[in-house]
């Protein structure tokens, strides 16, 4: 027991995927138990306006260990510039990257990822090649829809969350406190 | 839009179940957009244990805003004296009931509650009348597995979280900061 708790951590890749709600909070979630622990952490949300007005306030009690960056801009599927949406994400994702290599946090939430690889913004090939040899400790932590089999493949923690009930089938507006 | 935003705030129930990770730490999103509000929050663990030391540390930085209630000891399958459990378990369940009743908060969180009607610690029926005459504006969240029809049923959201794939079964022990 002794013995395998001196083992050097280990990072884990955890993917929270599917249609359902919950993704971005639970990574959310995943954040505050490791500011708990003192330990850094760096969110970057690729899909501007993922992350509300709620959790940008608390966010700003835990700096200066919690790093917050809005990356992208509603870049997927409605735009109207496709070559400047492609230059933003990669902008994006370059950044991810240098964070990543850096190995300046205990983990790295990269929001809404999913959807660049998946809308043919950048190359999936590239992000798993990252991932395959971020730092041996660092947590990164990956949300979005339509996760890749090859990164469902690579990841250690893989959870599918299913919209079972969505308030907004009911007819039910957004509430303050709740969603945003 | 003017006329939709002066509505009454509509209190939503939110149901976290499924066998995957992700279902408390979700919860724990919520609650952290909500205190990002300065809404007032209450955490009621039915199961003690399911809330780790770091977000119980991050918890503290939230205080006089977020309430934290242990109320439950590992009291469901594994004990050997369930007349004992089931006193305990309705204890809890009495003091949730009381928390909601009271509506001294904008959101509850009844993490794990699905485990005592699922193992006959209490009865359900009870809880889903406290839950239909809940104050309008409350939000409730419910987190844990084998979560019954007529709670999906009765719920404004629902997502199933499903394990696709979990680091234990791969054999990497839990890592502090990411599972504890």
């Amino acid at each position: 027991m002794g013995q395998e708790q001196q083992q050097k951590a280990k990072g884990l890749i955890a993917v929270f995927t599917g249609n359902g709600k919950g993704k971005t909070t639970a990574s959310l979630g995943l954040a505050f138990r490791a500011l708990g622990h003192d330990h850094r952490v760096c969110i970057i949300q690729f899909i501007k306006g993922s992350w509300k007005y709620g959790e940008l306030e608390s966010a700003k009690k835990f700096a200066p260990l919690l790093d917050f960056h809005v990356m992208g801009r509603g870049f997927t599927w409605k735009s109207d510039d496709l070559e400047k949406d492609k230059k933003v994400a990669l902008d994006a994702w370059q950044f991810a990257r240098k964070v990543i290599e850096e190995n300046q946090y205990s983990m790295v939430i990269l929001d809404e990822l999913t959807y660049l690889p998946h809308y043919k913004m950048i190359d999936e090939q590239e992000i798993l090649a990252v991932l395959k040899s971020k730092p041996e400790e660092l947590h990164v932590v990956i949300t979005g829809r339509y996760a890749s089999d090859e990164l469902i493949e690579l990841a250690d923690l893989v959870t599918e969350m299913t919209e079972i009930k969505h308030p907004y089938r009911s007819g039910i507006k957004a509430q303050k406190g709740f969603e945003f």
